[in-house]
């Protein structure tokens, strides 16, 4: 306010020298999941309305239209969303693909320029299926109803999912980390980590917490050995292990994946 | 193969010289639609498997996992995709996102360097509530049984999408359209087309033809007038004209969004 640098250059400051700020539910992991393994890899500096008091107003502002018009952002619909310096943006993979030059986590442009696309299209196929769509098993007929209002609609789609779609999304992942763009390694892209793999690592512990009979079926087949190596990867990755073993990591709950003995399904 | 030129000049200079290349189901437009639309509009030179002799194998040698590994590019799951000279992609918004600055159709980078993610923002969400709730209304269960086999389900589901969602989601465009950075005129960003307003056009229309009653309604409501001229906007751009008239445009049929008489419910 006392500087005379010009509106342009302020903003142009200030969008890089602070820290990251997530918006998201407190008490889920859910979509800001994703965002946080991000941040967390890189270990850049952020805040969380999942741990700020009265976190929860702030995602409630955003959502009800209560945040003034600052002229220059779209408003959000749905967390999670991210605040960096003036800019405001929403949309898990939205979030990713801003984030992921800015921490090292897709090629470097001058390397392999569409590496990003990649990337972000597997990260994408990923929350397709393994987030979208379990999501859907306890809510296929309205988010906006209880789970107790369409349990017998759940069971019939839970069945479904572990049976047929599941196992296709692990497949193609499976035949992704097979293909020679994989690269050596156990990561889904050019022979290094990217935000994909943190994508899909979260995806599959969030499946196994909702789906463990499946899962550990799947597991036991062989037939996606690879796609499981990834997850134990993603799971020993120095920054990432400390993280999962803060208190940072927020426990599964009446989120996206939820656990519903009935909807345990062996396929 | 004749020149001498280094892989990666020869992979540079292909991949930015030749047409782009739609590989997405013949006979409905379903979700390549939405790549069509960016082609149409910035008047590029692209081929397009749903009129091409024998298109349809094209795509299911992706699907299937029968083209061969080029050691470069990630296998896709589903269509669309975009081959551009040695580069192959999938998914919708990743799409997109690559063709964006191509084609003009985000804000340039040296002007906006940030507007790209709030064009992408939009995108995702009109495609989450206006194509995949929509096709999930006449597939609640699941999408590998015949709608037939789940048409109680839809009839609860569209109920649901027709009352809260299509409102809801209407409401969002609406307050996108009256905030500042919309900018003058009928567009979602900056004052200039972009991609999303193709986007949000196209996911109208397609809501359009499946729920006409609830649209006409909310329509003669006049609480998202915003909305609908949009969609008027971008239907009487002279490219987008000329292409809806022509028999490019394919014809809504058994795809994304589809006429039950039983699900044109009035909200």
């Amino acid at each position: 306010m006392a500087t005379t640098t010009s509106p342009a250059s302020k903003r142009q400051r200030s969008s890089k020298d602070v820290p990251y700020h997530l918006i998201y539910w407190p008490g889920v992991p859910g979509r800001g999941e994703h965002v946080r393994l991000a941040l967390e890899e890189a270990g850049a500096e952020y805040t969380d309305t999942a741990h700020i008091k009265d976190g929860i107003k702030e995602v409630m502002a955003h959502i009800n239209g209560e945040v003034p018009d600052d002229g220059i952002n779209v408003p959000a619909l749905a967390p999670p969303i991210l605040k960096h310096g003036d800019l405001v943006i929403s949309q898990t993979p939205n979030i990713l693909m801003y984030l992921g030059p800015r921490l090292g986590l897709v090629p470097p442009h001058d390397e392999d320029e569409d590496g990003i696309y990649k990337v972000n299209g597997l990260a994408l196929t990923a929350l397709d299926g393994l987030s979208n769509e379990p999501h859907d098993c306890h809510h296929p007929i309205a988010t906006g109803l209880y789970y107790e209002d369409q349990k017998a609609e759940s069971k019939r789609k839970s069945e479904d999912y572990v049976k047929n779609r599941l196992s296709k999304f692990l497949g193609y992942f499976e035949r992704v980390l097979k293909s020679k763009a994989s690269g050596d390694g156990p990561w889904l892209y050019g022979g290094k980590l990217t935000y994909a793999d943190l994508v899909l690592f979260q995806c599959l512990d969030g499946v196994k917490f909702m789906f463990p009979k499946a899962v550990a079926k799947y597991e036991k087949s062989g037939d996606y050995s690879n796609v499981f190596k990834l997850y134990e990867a993603v799971k020993e990755r120095p920054k990432i292990k400390e993280y999962l073993a803060s208190d940072r990591r927020q426990k599964y709950s009446m989120g996206i994946y939820r656990y519903y003995e009935e909807l345990d399904i062996e396929p």
